[in-house]
């Protein structure tokens, strides 16, 4: 067993589901077998307790480093923030330029608020999203977080959040009182988010994602944005994960539709914590008639790092390069499935890309994707977040490797058992407990 | 006008409320006068943007920096994650050992969960308590956040947090269902706390503070730990505030009374972003049948930068050395207050000491106290911060500039109008608008 491996088990006895992130459990990739735990990063190279090198084609931080690991430029700045001072009794002046900058990123807002996860973010928006309005319901579509108001959807119906958290999540621990503040609606759905407005006359907010699976369909963000707008209804963009993608700042960019109040993290600080949210001035300004505070939120590597990230990325037009990496993994997805006669089902933006193989065997491929590709020391299932460090060879590096994969996957589509395959467990489906 | 003040101003058109944190707001301390960021830090040293040098002796980060600004040892380990990577698809080792290492140090608990504030930390305990009872109340004493499950307490009532975070504080922007879920007692109150038990069947916790003004009066939190032994009722404490200032952990070890669940923050990582929860295994364990997850809280700072704080915090005692201190600054006060004839009232304990001077002109002496001191390069109002560098020295420097601050305040409780020595502005008292 490797020393990672040992850690997690290990973990599990005093951290409850063992670590702080569902996305980055052992269990997700490779029962076992993942080594879990990092020393070392550089590029889009991590290394494992051990000192073992992988090439990570997978999820690089859940799609917090856009740039790639420990990016010079950003690191830079966060250790001259560690010689000087991160925190004291005075303010960080970083968080005014920040706020300025993201602002002139997004000219339809006038302020931001900052916090240091999108969980966080996400829920200062409500916050101020209800201050505001003065009313209470919440129309979701998309993942926004952990805290209560989110998870609430579910209080109604288990399958409230299925299509966009986690099928069949348990909202223990959720206050009941809440159960009927938030609605959830399918992406693209234009007629069901018109029957929520029409049914709620105290709907706060409609807060979704710009894009997750599928792109949104011809005239469905005119149409929600026209709805919001008609019934003074605050729209609420959550680009903690589409956000610096596409372009610099949110996917809604791509899109000409602007929303009231926009919700930023994961890319933002490269891999260092820091989430915002922005938004129209007179809207923004309902914050102050709550209140919306925390010691944390004032530590200064969060937006020193933010700032050296933007700049960067204006630098390198990041948002291009990663999109067009993105495409050409999919283009050489595409082909591999098509040399092999696997349906394939591909999703997300392309700078975070995934594939699914139509096959009641699919998640024993994945298991086994992950399970030969970290034989050949490559990080990978059937989702990729890109970044600055992935380029051509890599990339091609991991595609050589993937096609006597997809090779076997035929195989077993043929009638081979892909237990015969597998070293190990498979893995898991989304949520389970860890014993 | 200085740079700092004139950023401050900017601030206000961008961002509500112009930081994150109401208790770094200049306007608290000295309005238009207050330097209000930081260039540098060192000790208890800081360094406005003018290149301004000041001694804290104030809020110290509002209680983050136990072993001062910039301590060698923490920030080495931090500048060695900057270096080596501080995010990645893998977890970080240092959140398992710093599950260990806090558990040790509190034998009655079993797991960790870690967040990077204090509200979010504060709401991971409730959420927990919440779904291993499968009851949704929640009684409270004391400052948890700003998280919707804490204001929604004065939905009730606006006087409902009064005493516990800030007079009639308006709920805004908290779902109205909550009304009813959280209530609140007074500190030492038993009677009121047992009303709430028999009144409510469905409590699920009792989350409190182990002391913030007064110490528990003798017997007080043997009754509550009683009572919720009895009837089951989780015992949480917060001890972001208190933690790591009189023991090495929880207050609640001085007074040799477990709790179920303890929280952590402020000190824990001596001004990095690290916040804690544990608690007894089987209640931790609720935390899976829930969602409880986020990004950020992968981050590797945050527990390398608490295991390196507490390291030093164990090697030099520093919870006893910063309680010495604390006392000794609260004798002198006394001392000064008898010197000059006045009602003094000292609060907190001994390392987050405060005083009152019982007069109508309170909030004036507290601003000219802020004024003069500032003038003498010191930072300092009416409730200090203790950390290792505070040594003898630069507390008695800060007293001889007390000293005719005092003499002054006397002259104004015998007629001399206190508006008279204020250069500007009164500060503000608690929460109100900027514009």
């Amino acid at each position: 067993m490797q020393t990672g491996q040992k850690l997690w088990e290990r973990a599990k006895t005093v951290i409850p589901g063992a670590n702080m992130l569902l996305s980055k459990r052992a269990e997700l990739f490779l029962p076992g077998g993942w080594p879990s735990y990092f020393s070392k990063t550089s590029g889009c190279k991590v290394w494992d307790l051990d000192g073992r090198e992988y090439i990570d084609v997978s999820i690089m931080g859940i799609g917090t480093n856009t740039l790639g690991y420990s990016h010079p430029d950003v690191d830079e700045i966060v250790k001259k923030v560690v010689i000087d001072g991160n925190m004291s009794t005075f303010n960080c002046p970083e968080e005014v330029y920040l706020a300025e900058e993201l602002i002139a990123a997004h000219p339809w807002s006038g302020m931001a608020r900052f916090a240091r996860s999108g969980g966080e973010a996400n829920s200062i928006a409500v916050r101020i999203a209800r201050a505001y309005t003065n009313k209470d319901k919440i129309a979701i579509c998309g993942y926004h977080g952990w805290h209560d108001w989110y998870l609430s959807t579910n209080l109604s119906s288990k399958s409230g959040l299925d299509e966009h958290l986690l099928p069949g999540l348990s909202p223990q621990g959720v206050p009941k009182a809440l159960e009927g503040t938030v609605l959830p609606f399918e992406f693209n759905n234009i007629d069901q988010v018109e029957k929520i407005v029409k049914d709620h006359p105290d709907l706060a907010a409609i807060k979704m994602e710009v894009q997750r699976n599928v792109p949104p369909a011809p005239g469905f963000l005119e149409q929600i944005r026209n709805l919001t707008r008609k019934n003074d209804i605050i729209l609420i963009f959550d680009e903690c994960t589409s956000g610096f993608r596409e372009t610099y700042g949110g996917l809604h960019k791509k899109y000409n539709i602007d929303p009231d109040i926009a919700v930023f993290g994961k890319a933002l600080g490269n891999g260092y914590a820091i989430s915002a949210v922005i938004g129209k001035k007179e809207i923004m300004q309902a914050a102050q008639s709550s209140f919306i505070s925390s010691t944390f939120w004032t530590e200064r590597i969060g937006p020193a790092a933010a700032l050296a990230t933007l700049e960067v990325m204006k630098q390198q037009n990041s948002w291009a390069q990663i999109t067009k990496t993105g495409g050409y993994i999919r283009e050489k997805w595409g082909d591999l499935a098509e040399k092999y006669g696997l349906p394939i089902q591909i999703n997300g933006i392309p700078a975070i890309s995934s594939f699914l193989i139509k096959s009641d065997n699919f998640l024993g491929y994945k298991t086994y994707i992950t399970q030969q590709m970290l034989k050949n020391g490559i990080l990978a299932s059937n989702l990729v977040f890109t970044c600055l460090s992935h380029n051509r060879e890599i990339i091609d590096h991991y595609l050589a490797h993937l096609d006597p994969i997809f090779a076997r996957i035929r195989d077993c589509e043929d009638g081979m058992p892909i237990a015969n395959l597998l070293d190990g467990e498979t893995c898991h489906d989304g949520f389970k407990r860890l014993n």
